[in-house]
């Protein structure tokens, strides 16, 4: 985590934020696969060869965990952390292989302001991820949980329990 | 994984998958905490306690995975494996906590024909993960990438290396 805490009143459409890139090794992507994707393009370097993929690919939702590990380590430093609503549009147009190292960009799309919680808004992003040539491996659109400065009335928000669904 | 292998003219709109399930241990979420999102409320059962949480809870991206390796353990033992090309609407109602036991239901929404390689077809599900009282804790709209018996035309389907994205 980088920098000043953001509040929702520093988030602004348009704005993009960097993290720290993230190698991909290749006994991570079978120990992932192991405990929670145990089919054979992402355990075994042999049978994966053979598979649609042509060799050993990250799971889908290792890569997508690395992305989360990106986020938290980044500039994106949101004063009550990065609290994830939901995620639209999940895609994995390439295969993230043993060796690639990732790099994160977040964009911020749209900000709004809580209207049963005005100490919050729901911020939404796009998150992209990329390999070392630069190609697009992971994409997703999530809605954040953000606390602001001060309520839509001026007074200074307290951190809210109510997380909406 | 149980059972005959499924093909894309086994899976029907409207049918239902069921896999073992699966207990969240705090020692797991902690460590996958560590490793992909180490804010405190995954991390650091004291200051979880004072966060929105109220509590331990495991990231997002460790129940997504959860979920994963519930499916892949499933009766949805697709020919081809689970490939998942996208997932649209996920979306986390209520905190997975440490002591959790995690059970999947899995409904096939839509299928349908690949335009660009008959062999295959996309089907459209929705996974859901509920706790040990009955709960909703998660809930995703994957597509799955499922390889057909026959094309379209009616020639025994080979497996394609395509993709789509």
């Amino acid at each position: 985590v980088n920098g000043t805490a953001l509040y929702l009143e520093d988030l602004v459409p348009g704005a993009e934020y960097t993290a720290p890139q993230w190698p991909v090794a290749e006994a991570d992507v079978i120990r992932f696969g192991q405990e929670f994707d145990p089919q054979p393009f992402h355990v075994d370097a042999a049978a994966a060869a053979q598979s649609l993929f042509g060799g050993l690919a990250a799971s889908g939702w290792h890569t997508s965990a690395m992305m989360m590990g990106m986020a938290t380590r980044s500039e994106l430093n949101i004063v009550n952390g990065i609290i994830g609503l939901g995620v639209e549009a999940l895609r994995f147009p390439r295969a993230v292989r043993p060796g690639d190292t990732l790099r994160l960009l977040m964009q911020i799309l749209e900000v709004r302001r809580s209207g049963s919680t005005p100490s919050h808004g729901i911020v939404k992003c796009r998150w992209q991820a990329f390999n070392q040539h630069g190609e697009l491996v992971a994409e997703m659109l999530p809605r954040l949980w953000v606390q602001a400065r001060q309520t839509s009335a001026g007074e200074p928000a307290k951190e809210s329990t109510d997380v909406p669904a």
